[in-house]
């Protein structure tokens, strides 16, 4: 076990045992991260050497405390070399081959986009220098956050692999001495994954937003022609003020139900898949695999694009052309000498679809709060499945509901289609009950295909 | 430290410096679970050999480079061998005892239900083969998820326990190599826990959730009643279109502050049970131990009902049926020749108890958001004590001042009684109002029971 | 290895294969933690002794089990020693000394109060006993949760440091057969931090709260003045009733949107500080630090307040104020014979500063939903920036807009002047439209000061 106290020995320069001298460490590389590197390891405690190429420029950047010479003198002096420079000079490291044998090199380089080069940073660099161990680490903290005394808005997690598992908690050590918080990610074949870290931005959101938007500008387009321009091209009816609210009130629901059924059209679709092919087996094509790999994102959409639906909704009364019209009505009822103008019928369809939509957004809400980290990762597979897939389902269920209610008859009566075109309600609906068509049919004759177990695949 | 580092060298395959053949992980079983991990073991550089009753038959669902043999020859090519096989089947481990001795078993077995057996599948297993160092781990990834290059849905932690520290890094290198992520659970005493983790469906829901769905039977039936069918008894008034909205959203405020209620009354039982007895050291009752975890979910489920109800209260004025009666009004005072009805103390009750509830979900929330796993774990004990505590009594009493501003005189009022029952914020607000009462009692007399200490249990 | 082996034997004694004698755990001190520590550890298969002053008195309070005996006995009979006593009484180790050489000695004390002595315990301890291991750690836990067979109310985590590795390992192992969860975070220096984790009180929320109560304050008198003084001082009107919702109704957005630009205009002051030292490593003024730290408690009141004011909107319709002046209006209308009174300026204005004002709220959510510490973390720099940094000042942007149109033109028009008082929605406006000037001129001439990189400190 000798190896392992070791490890602990260098960053224990405060203990009261140990009069040895400072540990020390050294840095490859004058740029912005290896000055911000060498401040915090000085407040670390630790003795820092700073190897440049030109040592004399470079020292006027540095405390004075640190020693800034050359590569050659730089490398000699400590066991852990931090490598701050970038890929493409990694070449100048070949000379030193012979100084770094049995070193351990922490490499800290990012690239400017992702999939750059053909193999990650860290396995180029070991491929390169065969004799020493080489780890991967502190990439995703930028020097900024790397000199801060107290962590001002960044995570302070750092991800460290490495094939030698010695390295690794060495360098581990090093990091929770710097007060960060190393997480283990196993050997060097993770490196690629996290040298990808610092360079996503929201990879998985791009398709389902597209699609959100693309649905959005077609719903939008399509309540505008009927809501604004039909009566403005049949009466010269100015109803543009409609525009910022109601005409956006039925996109949104419209595009919010649309992507739940997506959704979980995914999932059947995939069932469809394996039925067709016999087997769960075989791998899912490509367009498939991502659309399953979105439906957290479909889902988080439809719940925010639903949430703002209910907002705008409850907003409705608020305006002055609602309270125009309801005085404008109230004094033709009196004028007319129409005491009540009760209508049971309209009475029930709206207390039964207001009722619905808001069943169908606490659900939806329950949904988005699992999809969580935090909350997902206390849920077990059985648990989430239950909230994702058979709340969902019956999410999806009362939402469709809601929309059915809402649009009542007017599907069907024909002085409701303006240009030939139905209400918005009836292509909005048209995904979702189509999912709950495919559903009911797995419920009926799903224990026919129960051997074929894949479909499993748990949704949202 | 010879072993540590050997538990790093089967990992590292793809190193350049390792020309050394495949490491060599065998699976005791042939079944789906095995066949999945078979393909992972591939993909993570592996050799895999299979060890199966039926070696000929089996070796069709493998791909060609896994070696399908019998147990016996399986179990001897690798130093880490998997069990994919039932619990009932264990016994056939009894012959290759003396084969299996000093090698690491890892058993990933689940079990149908929870308490199936006395004891965890490992440690039986453990009980089974002393000579063998068991590893419980694995179990609560599904064949599926494991089958999978990229997570689709599936969490990728990997919960693993072992009484060797050694076996156990080494099972924990092995799930990072797969690109899973190891949770070190400690000794094997966890593998009950961990053999649970799979089978829960929200174990710790089913009380809270089984109270509400009590108490909504009960104040739904109560408000029916008064509400629907006393009209419609004493004057054939047809109401029934209340139901969807009104009666409902009378059922969810009554629910949602009586749970809330019984968060806090959960603490001062326990309070009076400890002093009761004189001590705190006194367990408690099963029911009372139940109740008091409960708290969370209690709490979770009230602020869910309050916000519904809110919801619910924000859709009133969007009612037709609304409408009608404003329009019904409207011509009422116009042909009364009134110009305004305006009630001072009918405006101010309405805007107080309006300004209450909106104050009383407001603080909920907060309650609500510090139930999140990740920021209850941001909290130290007394932070989440003040919120939970403090902020949830006076959230407590501001809901109860909203119910009570709601109900104003009408408690007291006999024409406000229907077939002798009071109006249903009475029954609603019996709780909250008695476990205020017990908050205050504490507050006066409180300094007196210092010295009986426990009763500080946090609430909600 | 011998040494981490070692290191998981004491805590395997359930193990079939160990017929060794019970490993055994000292207990310096008799106290209230003592004794939930001793039952926890009796549970997790243990030999406990404790060492106290009075040992005859002591044993009274510990099952007949525990063994009760001084000091000095106590120490001698285990590898493994807590101390269960107050700083204070650490000198009372000092005769212990030469029995203490070589153990790990587990520091599980907390202070009264922060800083209340120069270094934390566990360094004094460790400058006392310079023979000893220390290990800090279980100190986050109450005597109370100790005790429980399972987590009531507490989190499990317990936080262990360490100079020496191995005793670390062997701290987190005992930790792990005691079913909590330790979290390794390094050397001994860390001890400051865990020693101030249980005594800390929201300490980077006192200053943003403060500055809402202070702008609660200034805000609701300012309205109030306006708008129930000034009547009642004008014309004896008496509109006392509309304090508890529209005075408060303007007094939250107001205080919500200056919350908001708070949190940028810190990051354009830091800026502006970097561009006038001409250097991004000059440290920040104290108070400009804070204010910088403070940005994410900032933003989150800013989006608590928007969200109460959200809801006291939506429910003014509800109000009875609103109905009888509906009412009343009504009755105007029809005395007058006016059949409408659609005024196509007022009911654009409010269509689009209702929409705006909803959209602020949802991108504002959003904001929010990304600083829960597990969405925070799952988000690289990058995401967590784009969200912060982008969708923030398009969130100020459009709440800016949407207090533009609620106001209107009534800055400019003298009768909206009471008191010489502008409209509340002037002075809640001037900082948002300030911050926003500067970012226009950051965009416009941001890239001469691109060199000057350190300013791309990210907001909220």
């Amino acid at each position: 076990n000798m190896a392992v106290k070791n490890a602990s020995s260098p960053p224990a320069p405060s203990g009261p045992s140990s009069p040895s001298p400072l540990p020390t460490i050294t840095i490859l590389g004058s740029g912005d991260f290896s000055r911000a590197l060498a401040l915090r390891l000085l407040r670390g405690g630790f003795h820092v050497v700073v190897g440049s190429r030109r040592p004399k420029q470079a020292a006027h950047c540095f405390p004075h405390v640190v020693d800034v010479t050359h590569y050659e003198d730089a490398v000699g002096k400590a066991n852990i070399v931090f490598l701050a420079i970038r890929r493409e000079h990694y070449s100048v490291l070949w000379d030193l081959k012979h100084l770094l044998e049995g070193k351990i090199l922490v490499d800290v380089s990012n690239n400017r986009r992702v999939n750059q080069y053909p193999e990650s940073n860290a396995e180029y660099l070991s491929s390169l220098l065969p004799s020493c161990t080489v780890v991967k680490g502190f990439n995703v903290i930028s020097a900024w956050a790397m000199q801060q005394s107290y962590p001002l808005d960044a995570s302070t997690h750092v991800y460290i692999c490495s094939d030698s598992v010695w390295a690794r908690q060495q360098v581990m050590e090093l990091a929770r001495l710097l007060h960060f918080r190393p997480v283990d990610m196993g050997p060097l074949s993770w490196s690629r994954d996290i040298e990808t870290m610092p360079l996503r931005l929201f990879p998985g959101w791009r398709g389902p937003v597209l699609a959100a938007v693309a649905l959005s500008i077609f719903f939008f387009s399509y309540s505008f022609v009927r809501d604004v321009i039909h009566p403005y091209v049949q009466s010269r009816q100015s109803d543009f003020y409609k525009i910022p609210m109601e005409v956006v009130n039925r996109t949104l629901p419209a595009v919010a139900i649309t992507l739940l059924a997506l959704v979980y059209l995914a999932g059947q679709v995939a069932a469809g898949h394996q039925l067709y092919y016999g087997t769960k087996y075989r791998q899912f094509p490509g367009w498939l695999e991502g659309w399953l790999r979105s439906r957290k994102q479909l889902g988080l959409l439809s719940f925010f694009l639903a949430a703002v639906h209910v907002l705008y909704s409850l907003c409705l009364p608020m305006r002055r052309s609602e309270r125009y019209q309801l005085l404008n009505t109230a004094y033709q009822q009196v004028h007319a000498d129409v005491e009540s103008t009760w209508n049971e019928e309209e009475v029930w369809r709206v207390e039964m679809y207001v009722s619905f939509g808001v069943m169908s957004l606490g659900l939806l809400s329950l949904l988005a709060v699992t999809s969580l980290p935090s909350v997902h990762m206390a849920l077990n597979w059985r648990e989430f499945s239950f909230i994702q897939s058979t709340l969902g389902y019956i999410a999806l269920l009362i939402a469709t509901l809601h929309g059915l209610l809402f649009g009542w008859r007017r599907a069907f009566q024909w002085d409701s289609y303006r240009f030939y075109l139905p209400p918005s309600f009836v292509p909005a609906l048209a995904l979702p009950v189509c999912s709950l068509c495919i559903f009911l049919l797995k419920l009926c004759f799903g224990h026919n295909v129960q051997n074929i177990k894949g479909y499993e695949t748990v949704v949202l």
